[in-house]
């Protein structure tokens, strides 16, 4: 594996959630594998649980880590080509990733959706960029449209906790106030469906996601049938993607209807499922406190997990080097 | 010690302040025990002296360090608890407190005082969430009542300064532009009260602290008379506790006196006295030029002494994990 | 060598030029030379190279690195003696130098010149304070007119690629949209005319640079004679230095003339010449995507050269320490 950008840069699904068994044992046992190795983290975007578990990860294996804020300590890219720099945009990002690049052997970017051009935002433009421009692996810290490192992180989570051997798994929508970017719907349903488990998304009509990521998902509008007997309930919110018929919907905010909070009563549907939620979370929109802060949570060991996550997919673009 | 909180952390303050005494002949000297371990410091409010004293003490343990600015690179956090978060507030620190403390063994915190509800202030809200929901290790980078790393350093300044075994020490208010918490006026009289020295409080009437912390000292309204033989003169301004009789002047500015700062003449009445300031300090508001600038002036090392406070603290912390 | 602050710090520039060729072999072989070592790298002004290229070669050496934003996490300071501090400044420099060199063996500060008081920038006040207040050594990150960084990476760069024992170099001012400081266009015309080479300045009258750093230099007003024959060019804006006949010119644009963008057309009249510039680049404005997008655009590969200049800066250094 040279960049890790999605779900299909990990031929092996079983043995990568092997090696991050191992290492959730013994952190510390490939502490020196990436001495005199450099990873940078670029920040277009603010960022908690994936900063800290990153670094942590990369210090873990004995990486040294650089950390940089686009937005503070440095200054605004231009990413169009062809443009006469005479605005605010200090430095082209045809510049600024072959140089960031050259300090480092890893670089890691978080770089989310624009939200208004959907063909900007699923070509992955920025992405792609620091795959074409920088010489060196690529880290998705969370792009326009995916978030491979918050879905292994699920993953890992999922297999630790399963009781069954083919758990269902419901990822359900969710409001929220603002419009948000689909990357981690997508990439959860893209990992999911990799995985030994029944899959069910449910939403409101016109939130379904792009079709290459819900292939082996089962779309149930029932929200009441969708919970029904379901091992794990995975609450996210997303803007509308649009699809082939509307996509002048694509970052829209479609419905704000507060009956798809995750409640006690929908939850009492399921088969005592466990709770799930990549994190931040607006509690009382998306889940009520009384779900999350029930024993049946487990969003806290889920973004621990994502320490676990981070260190896997590192020791294995280390090993590439 | 588990939690350094307070100077109650504390419970043998000579064995400490010997400690710190060794710890400054050679801060090498345990560079290995703080391996594979990582400090995490949060910070909700600004900082130099602590951010940069503190990650210093941690890499000479041989530590990792992890700096997260809650309102840099991260987003804003609900404290209320029970609310529908359909605001500006991303996470709730239920949530982010626990996935934070996830990620390192040790977590370090800087919360400010709102300065409006004294008893949310008070009670340590924000510092007692850490305490119980982080799981780990609580290290005190001024909370909203309390700043003992400070402290600590101000009694190992004092321990190497003093020429007397029972020193006089003259705590003193002193003007300034905005309304200031009183924490480093709390944590000193609190650490030296504990200390083999007569310690004097003067300030304007209405600036009494919680009696909680001036129970070892004698409040001198007459300043000339405060500032008589004394060793050691430590300034600072704090906006009004209030007290039992004026709660509504928590937080309050009731004096603008300039002739409380700190000048050579009040400073004449001393016994030569050093003159000490937990910095920043408001030149020629808190203090004359004159006087900081003078050889009496111990602010530099007072300060550089909070690299070995944090070390000295961190050590014990580490020890006990 | 003690401090770092412009090319006189480097007595012998050849030995420093081979330094640099051994360390870019392998920039591990001094990898325990700053163990227990500190860098703090304090900035008021934004950056991307030098931030990283920096920290990456202190960490190449093994020193700990520390990073201060004043402007992002600590405060504004105060540079100006003897004032009352009532304003929004909370901290003076006097304090805050001597307090954060106390934390580190080697203090890096970058602080951009103001452009409106010439002898304020040309005294160099905020670097000079460093030097006279720290008491550790002081590393230039690009101060208000200098930045030997960069021009001893430019050497290296020129080093490499020359292909003549005495190769003609140009440096042209190109149009840009706000005021920029002198330093990098000083420090680059201080640097080459120490090495063995001919060096031609070329820009519209009125943008002469002090006169102290140009000696060795041909200042030439006719474009197209200068870039004939060149090997090398450096494109770089600077505002108006104003010289002794129009002062008041400091700091100014006196010209957005577009003819002076770098061409393919003028690039045509050098000996095949490589384009170099610092970075950030104004693509249209500085130069054409096509003459940065040609395989003679050596701009990157001169990004790259800032972590052998900073690494060869900081052995030495070291060594002193």
């Amino acid at each position: 594996m040279k960049h890790f950008i999605s779900a299909d840069c990990i031929t092996n699904m079983t043995y990568a959630l092997n090696e991050a068994k191992e290492i959730k044992k013994n952190r510390f046992a490939y502490s020196t594998l990436g001495r005199n190795r450099t990873l940078l983290m670029v920040f277009f975007n603010s960022s908690l649980r994936t900063r800290l578990s990153t670094q942590k990860a990369a210090m873990n294996l004995g990486m040294n880590v650089m950390i940089l804020d686009i937005n503070n300590g440095a200054w605004k890219l231009e990413t169009e080509k062809g443009v006469i720099m005479d605005s605010d945009k200090a430095e082209h990002i045809l510049e600024a990733i072959p140089v960031m690049s050259s300090y480092c052997d890893i670089i890691a970017v978080r770089s989310f959706a624009g939200l208004t051009d959907r063909s900007k935002d699923y070509n992955e433009e920025i992405l792609d960029m620091f795959i074409r421009y920088s010489g060196k692996p690529v880290l998705n810290m969370e792009s326009a449209t995916l978030h491979p490192l918050q879905s292994f992180a699920d993953l890992i989570t999922i297999e630790e906790y399963r009781k069954k051997r083919h758990p269902k798994i419901v990822l359900t929508w969710a409001p929220h106030p603002r419009p948000l970017p689909q990357a981690v719907a997508n990439s959860f349903a893209q990992w999911t469906g990799r995985y030994d488990a029944e899959l069910v998304i449910t939403h409101p009509e016109g939130y379904e996601l792009d079709g290459k990521y819900t292939a082996n998902a089962t779309i149930e509008y029932d929200r009441e049938k969708a919970f029904e007997g379901a091992d794990f309930v995975y609450a996210k919110n997303w803007s509308a993607y649009g699809g082939t018929d509307n996509p002048e919907n694509y970052g829209k905010i479609l419905s704000e209807d507060r009956t798809w909070t995750v409640d006690s009563r929908i939850m009492s549907l399921t088969d005592n499922a466990y709770f799930m939620h990549c994190l931040p979370v607006r509690r009382n929109m998306i889940v009520t406190d009384e779900v999350i802060d029930s024993p049946r949570s487990i969003v806290i060991q889920e973004a621990a997990n994502r320490e676990i996550s981070a260190q896997t997919v590192l020791k294995m673009m280390l090993e590439e080097l």
